[in-house]
């Protein structure tokens, strides 16, 4: 074990992922390797990729046991693919499998039956709710979960560390050689950015559709010259699944009044101007500053180059009302989004690594204005936790939480002061996601707090006028209210790696002991 | 040197290309290595990719003596950025440069005095025209020029056989960050195809652009993540210079009976049928085939699923009519070309490994039905030249011949049975460009010749009432009427290799001593 950069306890090897790197810096670790470089393949012009089934794919691969097999999580909570691939390499008794799949949610509770039977062994995400999120903080698995940003992932698979034997893509519409798309078909969810880079470097590549097409399928969001199968099944998912939690404006008037003084911290750090960019979750809250955001712009006649994020029918309305002249969509958050991205063109679909992959010739968060984020817990450091929940269950995981805070001008964490009955303003985090020093302003109900790192905004809210308080006057205030929380007891067995985006280790989770 | 499959002594070991593997058929030389793998690079958020001038590109990335720089031919003999670039290397004495180029036209006439002066000192390119290339053909440079194909270039660049330093791209539309595309600004050029793996595998990747467009640009044929630099130039090139040769319809008689009878061979190949694919190029008598085939389709009642090669107006109007229901463009010939991929989604961009790269998991030449390509000379063995002209010296080569040969299921030579005063089918060939292994039918106004190995088609041509004559007899025919040609006179030394698409030799061209 050693200490990392923001004095977090870090194994210096982990089984089944080797040397780690401590955390040194949100940009102190520079990228030192090749891109990866799966093996060429070949085709002769008379080829089908056709197969009739995932048992027959898996044989002709052949798939075996140790292998990583890869999926993404654009269908969300109404994934059908992982668990049908999953249960194939049970019936097929093939053990030891790593499973890399963007994020985990409660439909892949199947996964903790896998697991014990030892069908899988290791996981890799960058986000996990649901069953599998507790079942692995309870240490069901014997190996630590890698778990990564969005654009981390993207790293990982591009530079080497994260190596894929199989990728799996769900592909909601695809022609008989591999060309495949989100935007058509029964099961349609939109942007597949999230498996893009899986198909662009496994060393076999897997469409799995219920929607084939005639040839050439276009648009292309993954192309045949790098999918080796094609695979029709019944069902890929539920395409009522992707809608995630509220994909409206919040009414609660607490979370108002935050979204407000969001918004108001934006236009006193002066980005209320021609061209913002910015973007915001899909949760009431994110997307109410996004909704007060937007009255600033009209007011002040000024119009958004783009908005990035999770995309919901907010933020297409933003487009076709012309205050936004481009979404960059890596992902669906509802069913007017999915229709949005087929259909206009200035809504344009993103790979992950175009998204946030902190090592190629820059990445698009890195063009953002702002970002509204949330946190459960964040510290007198401004670090954020939006992994682990008040049980130190695992709850979460940065997805793009990360990404977004480094690469923005001015990140902002929007949240209630107090969580339930717990503050949300902490000594220290239990688990840090997110860096403090890509963390620039706290904003609650009961006021704002800047980082010090950032003298300059600290001037101009001041001039504006907003609410500006010292984070630790924030946490007392919470505590005054609700109590100072009780320790979340853990064992010392790691169940959890957390990396930084850049590859680095930020932090561990501990196995719960209740 | 060594003798290949086809009976062509070529060299086992070329200066400045390594060991070189004889052609062994079109489909008998498997891939066995790794993708190319470039260094993985960074970007933080507040860098800005703008340059103010292609000199202090050169000092910041640093271009030096002996490096590959990369270029694309879209605007063909309009391209103003390899003139630009290469006069900027030999400023900054720079020496011994490596020009990957996909094609040379005669604007690019400056390159002979850079070769001269040592400044370039290689060549790898797919097709060469005008002052270059008669340098080329009398000996001005002294490393074999490396002649690849369309596809072959994606395959070599792909595959770390052509490892390029510095990719230069000419970007008719560019924002800061490096997104790109050919559909917008005063130098549209439509496809960019053939530029996009050399974004992909360079070292280093420069944008130069005269149309500087706010971000982020969409659509992007490249991405932010690939290009490290942006510069702005006053003119890429001259628009008009994309423009080849005729792109009408032949009114010639003896054309149109080459035309006619061509697509009589693909009807009586049974593939005027619905969903039929088909690629051609810009020639008169191409472009003819492609409009009786289209009457052939309206009489049938089907419809076309792709057609595929340098796109032209032609080709625009049969999409618009609902011949065809998409287009695959790696290139564009006209503007009328250049506006439809800008504006109609049915008309894809694909890149050129998608085109034609024989290596990775199935290009789209694969999916052809049928392929018109022309020859200036045909030998015995149905072998191709396209790379060499009446007088021994270099006009042309592979571009995607080869590569549409090897895929399409039914391959037509379409010429006339003497060019100028000279025959077109001789006994062999003086270089061989396509192996006759790929090539299905000769159509020339005299009759039709059907590759031996073809007898399934033989059959169905004589059922047809087609003009079948054995090649030979073609042969004997043109030299009764213009002579046997006499023998050009080369050198032995060798100025060309002609790489087959899978990497091997298929041939040389040797120096003209005239």
């Amino acid at each position: 074990m050693m200490e990392n950069a923001i004095g977090r306890t870090v194994p210096s090897q982990v089984e089944g992922y080797g040397q780690a790197k401590p955390f040194n810096g949100a940009f102190q670790t520079l990228p030192d390797m090749l891109r990866q470089a799966p093996a060429v393949k070949m085709r002769k012009p008379a080829d089908s990729k056709l197969v009739d089934s995932l048992e027959e794919v898996f044989r002709r691969i052949p798939v075996k046991d140790g292998m990583t097999l890869s999926f993404h999580h654009h269908f969300r909570n109404g994934d059908g693919v992982l668990n049908m691939v999953v249960a194939t390499a049970a019936r097929l008794s093939i053990k030891d499998l790593n499973i890399a799949i963007s994020s985990v949610f409660p439909v892949h509770a199947p996964l903790v039956e896998h697991i014990k039977n030892g069908v899988v062994t290791g996981l890799d995400t960058n986000y996990m709710s649901g069953p599998v999120a507790d079942a692995i903080s309870r240490g069901v698995l014997s190996r630590p979960v890698i778990m990564r940003t969005h654009g981390g992932r993207a790293r990982a698979i591009e530079c080497g560390q994260l190596k894929i034997d199989v990728a799996f893509i769900a592909a909601p519409a695809a022609d008989d050689y591999g060309n495949l798309n989100g935007v058509m078909g029964p099961a349609a969810c939109g942007s597949l950015g999230y498996a893009i880079p899986d198909a662009e470097y496994a060393e076999h590549v897997v469409a799995v559709t219920d929607y084939l097409c005639e040839y050439p399928l276009s648009p292309a969001s993954i192309s045949q010259t790098r999918v080796d199968y094609v695979v029709k099944v019944d069902v890929i998912g539920d395409p009522k699944g992707i809608v995630s939690g509220s994909t409206k404006v919040t009414k609660d008037p607490v979370g108002l009044k935050i979204a407000q003084t969001a918004a108001n911290v934006v236009r006193a750090a002066g980005l209320i101007k021609e061209g913002l960019s910015f973007q915001t979750g899909a949760g009431g809250a994110a997307l109410a500053t996004a909704h007060f955001i937007g009255k600033m712009m009209e007011q002040a006649g000024v119009t958004a180059s783009f908005a990035m994020g999770g995309i919901t029918s907010y933020m297409v309305d933003m487009l076709n009302r012309g205050l936004l002249r481009k979404i960059t969509d890596v992902q669906d958050f509802d069913l007017e989004a999915v229709h949005s991205i087929g259909a206009n063109p200035n809504h344009i679909e993103v790979s992950a690594g175009e998204y946030a992959n902190p090592f190629n010739s820059g990445c698009i968060v890195n063009k953002l204005d702002t970002v509204f984020l949330g946190a459960t817990e964040i510290d007198a450091d401004f670090n954020v936790n939006v992994t682990t929940g008040s049980n130190g269950l695992i709850m979460g995981g940065s997805g793009g939480h990360s990404d977004a805070a480094a690469g923005a001008k001015l990140t902002l964490i929007v949240a209630n002061l107090l969580r339930g009955r717990l503050p949300t303003v902490v000594d220290k985090v239990l688990t840090v996601t997110t860096p403090g020093e890509t963390v620039d302003v706290l904003v609650t109900e009961r006021g704002i707090a800047v980082n010090p790192r950032r003298k300059d905004l600290l001037e101009k809210m001041i001039a504006a006028g907003l609410p500006v308080r010292n984070i630790l006057d924030l946490k007392q205030e919470a505590e005054k209210i609700a109590g100072i929380p009780g320790k979340i007891k853990t064992s010392d067995r790691v169940v959890a790696i957390v990396e930084y985006r850049d590859g680095t280790i930020i932090d561990v989770v501990r196995q719960v002991t209740d």
